[in-house]
């Protein structure tokens, strides 16, 4: 997507350098930096402080880390063991997982000569395939805006929440591949960007994305989204997800259960867009059994931003006794979404529906 | 309540300076500054920038803003005036409407050489008023806590959001006085504080209160409430209100009623402290009748904080051509509150049972 009117993606490998690129998310959106991965242990660092973020590009930047381990030992032990701290890195996002064993299973039966070129084919190819699913999600979540539009016949406003754009995967995002879609064929968008405490990914990546596309978006902290909503200036609510049930459970950033509450208590579409790769088909209740990750509580005790100097700066929010708990996930029962948008259909959130997916 | 050990209160007269003495809130937690408010402007400044919050200290300062204001010129036009410009320094609270026509019915029908004398007088009396109101409510809402405890007969969780303790109050608090009054009554009690964006007066005022006090509390951003509550964390939730219907609508600052779909979707209690004096008994309908306050913007992009010297300063967190929207309250709607603690008696939220606190 556009960057300063020009084209740009998350990451992508670098031919010359034989180096992984990735824009390093944690200085947005004051500053544009290119940051290189050479080492497995620079994309295990990459995606744990969360540099590369969203579970799409944590899949991605887990198969390019698969590559640069196999470039320092290529034995199917080392890999397997690498993949292990890779997948130790996040514990709740599904992708991850399911990057690694895709490269695992590449390497199986291969002459061990030819590890690397063969990782890196298919990280490419996953990368690849992370463009077009999302192109696809747009595409079909596309007509979801557009029935909005067709009956309301004026500007469709969205809610959203954390950052499930274009930066959370390779390119056009999950849950703003639709709006983007929607813009681009003239129908009139507006998006409600929620902070997304403590991370504020909202304010950080989902704005700047938007502002850098030209949409029309206003920010707004995390309390707000309720009052909208009753006050009719929601028309439907997209978010991402890191790890969807087979039934329709949907774990996504923390907060994301409470905006779902409130669209069901204000009868308004609460929409999740789910690449495949982020679907756990091997459980079913997603409160029980989907390990929600907790982070440094620094998390929450700092803030960064500019200072008076307009320097960027990390500045302490509350004293240092203060106890705090951070919570990063948090998981919305099927019954509070309305439709899952995958690349290949919109499903309902139920286990007939979302099972239908898995057919080949 | 306690500060550094110390008893301390939000606003009292200081009859040597004849001048009214107010705790500055906007630069707590980090310093503790007591502040001279001297003349009806001071205290338009000090409730219009929130030096001084909460709907019961707004009131208590009103009060004495009319006493300043009459220091000033005890024309009865002048103070009609001065009353409805301290009416427009915040326009969600009920209490401030309350003190400043308590405040013109004392002086209806007396000397003019008495006026400044007797609104003292009647101002201290509110302040009075609201400290063994606060008091009440505490030992009304220990009830409730008791019952957790008797049955749970283990630490009874509570969840509030923004700040209605002693800082929202002259002394006690309202969704806080229960909390103290079980803590001294050896009840074991964990209070997970909300961070409330864009102000942050959990962070800022109800952790600090609580630390002081010495009652366990833990830190969490806006997004977390929900997961805690789907997870059995939370026993209870206490609000204060910025103004209750006849019917039981509450209004209180922005996020409260996402916590209370959260609450009713998890079958916990969602109770709400309410002096009297924050029902509107003459409106219905919350998401209708009452007015919500738009803030300005630069309070969600710029915030607060230690800089790396360890000097407060403020720091913009969101580049400035963005468009941000600031509603100070939300309101939840009666359905969704379990109970409404008063200082008479324990309500619930409906016309019959409020009204009932209508009769003298």
């Amino acid at each position: 997507m556009k960057v300063n009117e020009e084209d740009m993606q998350t990451i992508w490998f670098d031919e010359k350098s034989e180096s992984v690129k990735i824009i390093d998310q944690t200085l947005l959106p004051f500053e544009l930096k290119i940051k290189d991965l050479k080492t497995l242990n620079d994309s295990v660092n990459a995606i744990k402080n969360m540099l590369v973020r969203g579970a799409p590009l944590i899949g991605v930047t887990a198969a390019y880390g698969m590559y640069l381990a196999s470039k320092e030992n290529n034995s199917i032990d080392f890999l397997i063991k690498s993949g292990e701290i890779l997948k130790e890195s996040r514990p709740t996002a599904v992708n991850l997982q399911w990057a690694v064993q895709k490269i695992l299973n590449s390497i199986s039966s291969i002459e061990s000569n030819n590890v690397t070129e063969v990782i890196l084919n298919v990280a490419n190819t996953i990368r690849e395939k992370d463009i077009n699913a999302c192109s696809k999600i747009g595409d079909n979540g596309l007509e979801l805006l557009k029935n909005i539009y067709d009956k309301k016949k004026d500007k469709v406003n969205i809610l959203t929440h954390c950052n499930a754009g274009w930066l959370a995967t390779v390119d056009w995002g999950t849950a703003l591949a639709p709006v983007y879609k929607a813009h681009r064929n003239g129908i009139p968008v507006h998006v409600w960007v929620d902070e997304t405490r403590p991370r504020n990914q909202g304010f950080n990546l989902t704005a700047w994305e938007l502002m850098n596309e030209k949409i029309p978006c206003t920010l707004i902290v995390d309390n707000t989204g309720g009052h909208l909503m009753q006050k009719n200036m929601v028309d439907a609510c997209i978010t991402g997800t890191d790890r969807t049930t087979v039934r329709g459970d949907v774990c996504n950033k923390i907060g994301t259960y409470l905006k779902a509450l409130a669209a069901k208590d204000n009868d308004i579409p609460f929409y999740v867009a789910a690449p495949i790769s982020s679907i756990d088909f091997s459980i079913k209740d997603g409160l029980k059994d989907i390990p929600i990750e907790v982070r440094n509580q620094n998390e929450i005790s700092y803030s960064t931003g500019l200072n008076k100097k307009g320097q960027i700066e990390t500045f302490q929010t509350v004293p240092s006794e203060s106890q705090c708990m951070n919570y990063a996930f948090d998981v919305t029962p099927a019954q509070y979404i309305t439709k899952i948008i995958t690349e290949k259909k919109i499903v309902e959130p139920n286990e007939q529906s979302i099972s239908s997916l898995m057919i080949k």
